[in-house]
């Protein structure tokens, strides 16, 4: 029952520590998707979490750990909202710097949860520059990455806390990897409790720089925003603290090619009833990539959001019967 | 964590009892669709219950609660799937007499429950007529009906009774109405935990025979079958048990225009990451088409189930964008 009631927080003294605040990820037995995939399937849900993406984990974490009043960070998605909620619920202030050409209901949902947002045309100046541009204007403001950040791990350790609480005994967990930060977390809040089980990253074919990194031994870049229908993965490479985390502590990286990820979506829609984003269910689509590696096992996969456009959702449920 | 390795269940002795088997509703904390609808709104769903709606509490109570070892039923939809399900935890033997313009997926979905499926062509011979044909060839099958049936009510009553001990305070429980079965239970439920929270019933206006029937202080009959995008809704009339229940025990009916049942739809979505039927979102269409009575309470929002035809689903997001 976290997360009632915590309109209050903010006017209170001490930051509330996260595991007060964070909801319980939702964990569901999916026995006919699991039938269908071959494996015993447990998804664990992070698209009821606050600000509907398991980044608030993160963001929260951040947010009450730096002395700093005001965070400034880049994002367009759901780092962005996750930020903007936890500083609205830490009394402090939040400026999130998006593409001038984002939608409009991902800038709506900023606002709503507190956060200032900073418009800037991608073709004259990059959101880093305009990044690095408002920290030299604001000296006294955090500077927020979405993953390359100890606390941002520590932050998402606590789903791996979690998963090693529940009480099941899971072969694989298998989570969606971007910029690393929740894999790597995962993995930190597992062993931490003394768990040694497989992790496994699911990646966009089309983005698989964690993969390509793994097998060089270094990071490995790719060279421009990958267009995956993914986009919470599109990052450009690991960062050095995931990296540190996921060179040895991964136990392999699959690579999903777009169509599975869309089959993906579908298969939670039908067979769970569960409203996923196309990167909350790259962990999935990892299963339909690579049967053979997970065949007959107690899968755990990590469902890392849901916020995903009506016309995008739309189009890809369309795939199947047009 | 109730529902992991339910699949053992059926090697067992005697049955196990619903608490024990059914999963806990998911109680989904919703401050970005309360404050747009100006209430402080909990959702309880039963999307993610055994078979994706409410309707395995009764069906899995009726099934352990009879002696006969066959249960026959007439249902296209969650409870056929439910008394497939239960019945096959149970080692019992069910038979669902289904439309034969049922859609496939239906069909399938029963019979991947273990069930055996009647299919009936309803312009030569009524379902109700079938179910009575295959009662007499099968004298010692138990014929459950989806609603009025005191084991119905029971089972459902196993919501209420988590409502009231969920640690929240509501001013208002809101479920949809059909047959009655589900706001009976409730009210059966919440009373038999000692809370008095009001509960009222959504209802579809195109089927609005439990408003009059509470209006008129007696049974009243929709003429014919109503064609709600309600499916769940489109009973004729309420149950004599289930009136029993509703005449003294519902705070009120609220009619919900069909457009509102689609804009909740659309709002579960978009707000709180939740895919529900449309008569899973009559409880949340209840604060659209009657927001007054509602305004600045604590209310909680029983989603009923999540099963929906994907292009069904698709037609309803689209209907906000083009």
């Amino acid at each position: 029952m976290a997360g009632f009631g915590i309109d209050e927080i903010a006017s209170s003294g001490a930051p509330r520590p996260l595991r007060e605040v964070v909801r319980p990820t939702t964990l569901i037995d999916a026995p006919r998707l699991g039938r269908q995939l071959g494996v015993r399937l447990t998804l664990a849900s992070e698209t009821f979490q606050h600000t509907g993406s398991f980044k608030f984990r993160a963001a929260y974490n951040v947010a009450a750990q730096v002395r700093e009043r005001e965070i400034i960070t880049a994002s367009s998605g759901n780092f962005g909202q996750a930020m903007a909620y936890a500083c609205g619920l830490l009394g402090k202030a939040c400026t999130v710097v998006m593409p001038h050409t984002s939608a409009q209901v991902k800038v709506d949902a900023v606002r709503e949860y507190g956060g200032r947002v900073e418009l800037t045309d991608v073709r004259v100046k990059s959101r880093e520059e305009r990044v690095q541009e408002l920290a030299r204007e604001h000296p006294q403001a955090y500077v927020a990455s979405a993953f390359d950040d100890p606390l941002v791990i520590e932050g998402n350790a606590s789903l791996g806390a979690e998963l090693a609480a529940c009480g099941l005994s899971f072969d694989a967990v298998i989570a969606p990897v971007g910029g690393g930060g929740l894999s790597s977390g995962i993995i930190t809040g597992l062993r931490a409790a003394g768990k040694d089980t497989p992790v496994y990253a699911a990646e966009p074919l089309l983005a698989n720089d964690a993969a390509r990194s793994l097998r060089a031994g270094r990071i490995v870049r790719n060279e421009s925003e990958p267009q995956t229908i993914a986009d919470g993965a599109r990052t450009l490479s690991l960062g050095q603290c995931t990296w540190a985390v996921l060179r040895e502590g991964l136990a392999g990286v699959v690579e999903v090619p777009e169509e599975k990820i869309a089959e993906a979506v579908r298969l939670l829609f039908s067979l769970a009833n569960l409203k996923a984003e196309p990167t909350g269910a790259l962990s999935l689509g990892a299963l339909l990539a690579d049967p053979e590696r997970f065949q007959g096992k107690q899968v755990c996969c990590v469902i890392s959001g849901g916020n995903v456009d009506p016309a995008v959702y739309r189009r890809i449920l369309t795939a199947d019967y047009e």
